[in-house]
C-alpha cells in the first residue's frame, strides 16, 4: 500500500511499532521517501503523523489465531484498545480525516451457507476474532457517535509480495510459499479439503482505495478473492509453479489448529462491488507466479526474523 | 444474588475490585457468612476463590455508557481483558466449574424491530456495547474452544435493593429512584416517550439460577422484563409511589447521553422462555413498591460513596 500511495505522488506517513514477529520490516520501505513513526497506533506520539493527512488506512493489527489464543490479552490490546486509543487520537487532532480500518473474515467464526455476506452474525471461534470485531466496531461507533468518517474492511487470507514467511502464525499462505520456496513439503492439516477465496495484496490495496469513497462511510464491507478453492489445490499450485517437486503431505490436526479451526469458507462480496464496483482481479495462478519472482529476487524473505 | 445464594444454603466466594463509582459496596455483605476476595477478576489471586467451585456467577463490569465514551480504554479492560485474564484463570485452576456472564441488551445498539431477540446483529453504539459484547463472546469461545461451559445473559435495565443510587452514571433507574426518594424532581431526556422493559433484581437472580442449566450452554440469552413503559410512566410511578409531590421534567437532551442514545427498546425474551421456562415475574408497581420500602429503611443508600 505504502509503495503504491508514493507511486500515486502521495505524500505518506508510515506509523509501524515493528512488533516482533508480526509483518512489520524496514526493509520493505527502502527506496521508499516515506517518513516512518516507530510506535504503537496508540500511542499519543501518533498525533504529530495524524494532524495533517486527508485519509489514515489503518491497517494495524495482530494476525494470528493461535497467539491469540495463547495470549489473549495481547491480541485484545493490539486489536482493540491500541485501535480506541488510536480512534480518540484522531479525534483529537483530525476528527475530518478519512478512516478505512482493515478487519478479518475471522470475525463470522464458521460459515452458515455457501458464500458469508455481511448479514451473517458475527460469532468469532477465538479471541483474534472478537478483538478485531471489537476493533472494527470501534470505528464504527466514533462513526456514530463522533462523525469519524470511517470504513471497515472484512479481508479474506491474504497473500503477495513483502508478507513476512518466516513466521508459522501469520496464516496458511506465507507458510506454503515458504516451503515451496525452500524445497520443502508443504504440510496439509486433516486432509486440506477446506476451501478459501484467496486475495493477492494489489487488491487488497485496490480495496482500500477504493474505499476511500465517502459513500461508504459507517459501513462495513467484505473484501473476498476471486474464486475459491480447496488448500489442497492452492498447494499443489504454489507447489508446482515453485517447480519444488515435494508434493504437498497431510499431517494431523495439531490440536490448537483444531480448537478454532473455522472449517471452509466463501466470501460473499456482493455488497462491495454494489457499492464501489469493486471485486478482485487478480487470480490465484497469475498472483502466484509473480509473488515467487518477487520472493526469487528477494532471498533475504526466507530467512528474515 | 449473594443474599439469595446464602439463603439457599450455598458456599459463596465474593469476588468484587469495589472500584470508585461501581455497585461494589461492603455494606451489602454485612451479616452475610461469604468469603470476600476483593481484587479484579482478571487477578490471578481469583484461582484461589475459583478453584473449587460449582457454579460462577461473572457479573463483573463497568455499565456505564457515558463513562465508556470518556474512557474507552478503562471500559475495554474492565468489560473485556479482564474477563479473558478471568476465563484464563477458570481454564487453569476449575475447566469444570459452571459459568455464567451478564451481558447486556447494549450490545444490539438500535432496536431494529418492535422486540429484539437474540438473531438481531450486534450493532453497538458506544464502547461499553463493543466492550460488554467482547466480554460475551470471549465466554463463548472458550466454550467451543477449550469446553468451559459459559452461557451469557444479556440483560435490560435493572432496578431494586441495593443499587448504589448516588451515581448518575449507572443507568437512568437508580437516578429516578435517588430523585424521588431526596423529593427533587426526575429529569427526563427529551420528552421521556422512549420505551423500556426494565427488570428487577429479584428476576435477574432468578434467570441467573435458572441459566445454570447445563442445557443452555454455549448460548446467549435475552433477559427482558415484564413488558414495556415510557420513561414519563416509570417516572411518574416512581414520583407516586414514593409520595415526593414533585412531578418529573423535561430538560434537553446533554450532548453525551444523545450522542449514544439508543431510543426505545423492548427486549423479546421467547428464547430464555423456551429453553429454561423463564420470564420476568415482577411487575414495575410492585417492584418500585418494595424498593422504595428497602431504601427508606436505608437512608444511607442516598449519600453513599
Amino acid at each position: 500500500m505504502t509503495h503504491a500511495l508514493v507511486e500515486a505522488g502521495a505524500q505518506v506517513v508510515v506509523v509501524d511499532r515493528m512488533v516482533d514477529g508480526h509483518g512489520g520490516d524496514r526493509r520493505n520501505l527502502v527506496g521508499l521517501d516515506v517518513d516512518l513513526l516507530e510506535c504503537d497506533i496508540g500511542d499519543p506520539a501518533v498525533a504529530d503523523g495524524l494532524a495533517d493527512v486527508d485519509v489514515i488506512f489503518n491497517v494495524a493489527g495482530q494476525v494470528s489465531h493461535t497467539a491469540s489464543m495463547r495470549d489473549p490479552i495481547r491480541d485484545l490490546q493490539l486489536n482493540a484498545l491500541s485501535h480506541a486509543a488510536f480512534l480518540e487520537t484522531v479525534r483529537r487532532v483530525n476528527p475530518g480525516a478519512r478512516v478505512v480500518h482493515t478487519s478479518t473474515r475471522q470475525v463470522y467464526g464458521r460459515a452458515k451457507g455457501e458464500r458469508v455476506d455481511e448479514t451473517q452474525h458475527a460469532a468469532p471461534v477465538d479471541v483474534n476474532g472478537v478483538a478485531k470485531w471489537a476493533g472494527e466496531q470501534l470505528h464504527l461507533v466514533y462513526h456514530q457517535a463522533y462523525g469519524i468518517a470511517s470504513t471497515c474492511l472484512r479481508l479474506t487470507n491474504v497473500y503477495g509480495p513483502r508478507q513476512r514467511l518466516t513466521s508459522d502464525e501469520l496464516g496458511f499462505l506465507p507458510v506454503f510459499f515458504r516451503r515451496a520456496l525452500t524445497g520443502d513439503a508443504i504440510q496439509l492439516f486433516g486432509d486440506g479439503s477446506q476451501r478459501r477465496d484467496v486475495l493477492h495484496v494489489d487488491d487488497v490495496v485496490s480495496a482500500l482505495f477504493a474505499a476511500t469513497d465517502p459513500g461508504v462511510a459507517g459501513e462495513v464491507l467484505n473484501v473476498g478473492g476471486p474464486r475459491d478453492h480447496t488448500l489442497v489445490e492452492i498447494a499443489r499450485l504454489i507447489t508446482s509453479l515453485a517447480g519444488s517437486g515435494n508434493a504437498p503431505v497431510v499431517v494431523p490436526w495439531p490440536q490448537e489448529h483444531r480448537a478454532i479451526d473455522i472449517g471452509s469458507f466463501h466470501t460473499d462480496g456482493s455488497k462491495i462491488e454494489a457499492a464501489l464496483g469493486w471485486s478482485a482481479s487478480i487470480d490465484l495462478e497469475q498472483g502466484v507466479g509473480s509473488t515467487l519472482a518477487f520472493y526469487r529476487e528477494r532471498p533475504w524473505y526466507l530467512s528474515s526474523t
